[in-house]
């Protein structure tokens, strides 16, 4: 597991994996991103800019690892896209794990799942590729999550909750024990699911009360 | 301390107990349950099935300890009456701190008591017996939770709420500082409770908003 | 940095505060509070009681430190008229960060910031002075919080959120990723921003259904 590591993106989710991988003492050759190759960037965050996507190919498939440096928001595909595009032309994504997560140890993690500060994963968790498990989030037992999901910072799933490909749960949102949430469903921030969630249906919170200015 | 312990139940908080006994090299006997126990299963999660409640009688009271492995949600009384029932023979329940939890280290735990990976427990911090503070959930200074209650994944008090006897608090569930909850209280998932909660009485969050279709 | 620290307060935050310290194993003087001295009361928390406000000019100013242990709610001024009074009379307050909290190396914190038990502070965060950062509270990458602030517990702020000086966030509270609070903002006790929020306005989550008799 000690090949160098190329990283995928130059925005924020990407210094969040570059200081895991620093953190891991895990060695980077340098970062793909077709903005700052085009404005004749060099460096990024310490690290060498390689060029962009068509570059990757100067680099033997089994001599390095990919990291995905690519955030996600409901409606975005490049996250998936870039993943899937990579593993047809043979790479492998490093799977990420931060060393402040609390994580049981029978839990299963896909090729490029990415597990940030401050995680819980309880016991029997399955992740599947490409998932991104944001700061602060946590799993209770038997949970399961597909492929290609995100689950932004602090999210609560309670146990055995089911979450399939491609959702979006959105920041500090919950799910109760035992919930199912069908294949592209979003949760907005905030929210509380009570029950199953079908196929590609979104489900946000209750509206706040209008912002007023106070008195101080 | 040293007594090998017997594990009631095996759900899905058997195994998160199960984890922590693990976790800490707490020598497990076994486990009992009755469905297991009439379906002739020998084994759970490596652990040989000892039977049903009665077959805990085989094991004198000062040579073991139980572990409470038995879930809790509204209305349910099971792991309340497990724990008087083998407290009435004479077992001894043994208290369980995850590892990974923060803990002050002037806060009182009664027997019993259960506290899951990740939790915080401020200075000053008194939880009362078989009580179960889940995975992620945090107590500032000064809280005080009474007998069997059950505060699920990622509850928040802040500093000095007390919560009588009974009381359930749903998972992302909030009660700002100085708050009282009255025996047998209910607080539902995401619920952010501003004032004080009567005895016998149950808070639920604003209603979300109707899950719908979206376009991706 | 090995000066002893004379402690402002004895309330809550107070014990929160002076928990640190003696984690960190800093050296503790005594405590300053007005109703304390009044009362002769001589001892807290097995610290000296010495005295008020204007007893700390016995203390010259290069060698002690100053941590301040008053809390502070929305419409609450003084956790920042204190820091303000002993500032302009040349003292200097201490930086305390606990030591569970997740920080990453890059992270900015200027005088006086308060960073308690089980924090996450991404990188690139920067916390101006005097700055309370409360228990279990996260931000993620490129967060920015100004000055004299108090961000309760179990806040999240997303990715690259600026809040201005003097603002409030109460507990369980979360600003999705990018938002703006202006100077003085305050949000309400387990609301959700979703955008920007002006100088001197307030921001209320949803109002919860009323509490009912449940039927245990």
């Amino acid at each position: 597991m000690s090949r160098p590591v190329i990283l995928l993106g130059a925005g924020g989710h990407a210094k969040v994996v570059l200081e895991i991988l620093r953190q891991i003492k895990q060695p980077v050759l340098g970062v793909i991103d077709p903005r700052l190759k085009q404005n004749h960037i060099k460096e990024w965050q310490g690290l060498p800019i390689l060029g962009d996507d068509s570059d990757v190919s100067l680099y033997p498939t089994d001599k390095i690892f990919l990291a995905n440096g690519i955030g996600s928001l409901p409606g975005q595909t490049l996250r998936c896209s870039v993943y899937r595009q990579f593993k047809s032309s043979g790479y492998t994504f490093i799977t990420l794990v931060h060393p402040t997560a609390i994580i049981a140890e029978d839990i299963t993690l896909a090729e490029g799942v990415q597990i940030m500060a401050g995680c819980i994963l309880g016991t029997d968790v399955q992740i599947d590729e490409n998932t991104l498990i944001n700061t602060g989030t946590q799993l209770d037992h038997d949970c399961k999550v597909g492929k290609h999901c995100h689950l932004a910072p602090a999210v609560v799933l309670c146990g055995n909750v089911q979450v399939e490909d491609g959702c979006h749960l959105g920041p500090s949102s919950c799910v109760v024990q035992g919930c199912h949430l069908g294949q592209g469903a979003v949760l907005g921030a905030g929210s509380t699911l009570l029950c199953d969630l079908p196929k590609g249906h979104k489900y946000l919170a209750a509206k706040s009360q209008q912002p007023t200015k106070h008195s101080q």
